[in-house]
């Protein structure tokens, strides 16, 4: 039937029992009927800890006075193979993977704090962006380390589905998740699905209709169109990362990052 | 001078001697020179755990069995008192402060997982959300839980300034920060400042000239005119979350939720 692909499962609810929880079942079950290879990140049964420390610069805890700098000590540790093991054992993880689904809740117009620090922490320079140790290729957009591989957000949330839809009050879904699904997604070199969204999610009656509907995206993962979104080294863009004058002229916000 | 105001200055970083450090401290000295009395939560210095568990619906570790139904659960510890001390200390000192700056590194587009988790466990239902556990009443928007306070996000990033600016690559800070911005703060009733951003944050040669720069925007922290959001109850939307058809015809994208 359909290619054998591995695709890693991260997700992030702290109850197992929940419509979260059902519906990772049940996909992951449904993944695997198909064919597909599934490696998971569970975070909340990982005990995942989200917070980037010095430990992520690859610092002894009696070197923990020293300075921490960010973004170079945790690019060093990558390059020196120092990282925390937990850190490089998602790293493969992802390495592996030729899609990436990645599931929750919306806490607050975004993701819980497991997911978001599950980001900070595994995507450092080096291996998600900065420049490649190796080679010194800017790592980004159409030459990001992770082009090749597929991404769908599958989230849900209580707001009801026009709340955000084109003209809906909480955000128009892609624009509000535009710094996951382009700054983080599209900055790496993914290929960005249209998310999938559960509104109403508090209310649902009909289980298997949601479950479904997942399942039909999912069956889509390979081949589904990506959202459009503008590379970087085409000439769509000035060396100050603005849109160029003559591209979509008068226009602004974060929607002209896509294609029409 | 100036009347004096309780502030809370919450902040996010691991490292107490970074650039964020220093602005964090130079402007908190600002604030209580000018009169203001200034409360803290530097969350990295707390050891803020920002991982909602069942233990934030007050839970027993011996109850942790049983089904942990997020907002219902975490509702009912707020009501019956039965959050954890961390969590009650936060929502006090949000109570008592006349304006909130949050000050944090853009990691991934987005506030660092420890500031993150302070929305997801402090901003619970009853408090901050949901409908009022004594009047009954729908607390969002005009009538948040939090109308009066202001809100004034600092914000340090790697990205040079055109990348946030109307037709930026990174998107437009407003927009980009929607879920923010919007989503969590004016939803909750704070009139919201325009975001105070810091590009090009790893190449800084002037310090006093980007400290002088935060001090001049909280001293209009009282003063400056906010984003001028639509409120929810007047006419502009549906009941079902959409703009009504006349506000902006034919618009879309979550800029139409600000007044021009």
């Amino acid at each position: 039937m359909s290619k054998s692909n591995t695709i890693l499962w991260l997700s992030a609810h702290p109850e197992p029992s929940s419509l979260n929880g059902s519906l990772r079942r049940d996909a992951i079950e449904h993944l695997r009927r198909t064919g597909h290879k599934v490696l998971e990140s569970d975070l909340y049964a990982m005990g995942f800890d989200p917070v980037v420390r010095a430990r992520d610069g690859g610092r002894a805890s009696g070197a923990e006075r020293e300075r921490f700098r960010v973004s170079t000590d945790t690019r060093d540790a990558f390059i020196s193979g120092v990282q925390p093991p937990e850190i490089i054992a998602e790293q493969t993880k992802l390495k592996q993977a030729d899609a990436l689904v990645v599931q929750f809740p919306l806490w607050w117009y975004g993701m819980p704090a497991i997911l978001k620090g599950w980001f900070d922490r595994v995507f450092v320079s080096g291996f998600a962006f900065g420049t490649d140790p190796d080679t010194g290729r800017r790592l980004r957009f159409e030459q990001g380390p992770f082009v090749g591989k597929r991404v769908l957000v599958a989230t849900t949330l209580g707001d009801r589905p026009h709340a955000i839809g084109p003209r809906g009050k909480s955000g128009e879904l892609h624009e509000l998740l535009f710094g996951l699904l382009h700054g983080t997604f599209a900055y790496t070199g993914m290929s960005v699905l249209p998310p999938w969204a559960l509104p109403s999610a508090d209310r649902i009656t009909d289980y298997e209709r949601a479950r479904d509907d997942l399942r039909r995206r999912l069956d889509g993962l390979f081949t589904d169109a990506p959202i459009p979104y503008r590379p970087q080294f085409t000439g769509d863009y000035t060396p100050e990362w603005e849109l160029q004058p003559h591209v979509r002229p008068g226009e602004h916000g974060v929607r002209v990052h896509t294609k029409q």
